[in-house]
């Protein structure tokens, strides 16, 4: 593996699985209409994480673009996340701002 | 996270990554003829990876279909890695009998 | 184009976009509540549908196997979106039917 | 289906399938020294043109952002292939380039 991109590869797989798991178990919550931004950002935000794995672990051009854009999609989906008390939301808005940390440090 | 999931989904995403590493690093090497199987398996390998760490993390019903098919294609992979002796591909074939016996568990 | 795979292939992939509409469709519903079902099996058919159309357009070994995997997933998605009469739910019915259809005569 | 997203929809599933396809069929051929390139962004390509067809038919926020990253290796990955006689270099030259036109117009 290239060395520069381990530690953000790492971050986007957990923050895809993070996101999963969210999305699933907000569908299951008894509030669910306070979960639909949180859901529709989880799809997403898991979605662009694992295509940015794929892309530094390729070693492609195109990586750090694709960080860029991903490290966005983290941000909103973290901050999205942050505003529930349920610990899948919790647990998830940690691992996108790790992982949105990592992808800006590496579209730098 | 789903705790019964947590080593797969993690054999997953590492044996993902190793793959993608593996396909790119082949593709670069003199010896291209060699590789042919090799880079054909890490895409497929790569992919089927991150489908069935997704359908884990979702709780997904069907997650055991995919792990079995999962495992063998991470069991082929990793057999064709295992003849090169590129680190990218010895890696590689570890990560992937390493996850094949996760996914196998796992489908059981 | 591989030409037993054409129309499974396209078949997958109107699957897999009518799907992924149903689901964001149905997060801005007003009746959420009854759409659980639907959006957690729109989000799996998806996923499915471009795996299995990327391992036929690769012409993988485990092409069938995924196709057999995908038939099930795309048969229950579709019977669940039937259930209900928005527009986006009764289309991504009929293309999850479809879908499992053109499967079920690969994966034979 | 979003209307406005259609043409570009089909275009990306149209062109991830030439991709893909083209990227096995170059594992076959004799002068595989030549096909360095063309594999490695036939790769990348596929999986891009995925990606951005389902954020389009999520009707995400972020589509025109990826289709921005996405035409840009489409137009690589077009440009790579064409230089190849081969029949599925051509067909996917052709697809590659369709695709980066949809996806800037809909970056745009």
């Amino acid at each position: 593996m290239i060395e520069q991109y381990r530690n953000c590869i790492e971050a986007c797989y957990l923050c895809a699985a993070a996101c999963d798991n969210c999305a699933a178990s907000c569908l299951q919550e008894e509030n669910l209409e306070m979960m639909r931004d949180c859901i529709r950002l989880d799809i997403q935000c898991a979605n662009i994480c694992r295509l940015a794995a794929q892309f530094m672990a390729l070693n492609s051009e195109s990586a750090k673009k694709l960080c860029a854009v991903c490290a966005e999609i983290c941000q909103q989906c973290g901050d999205e996340c942050g505003k529930h008390q349920h610990d899948h939301c919790q647990d998830c808005s940690k691992a996108c701002h790790r992982c949105a940390e990592e992808c800006r440090k590496m579209a730098a």
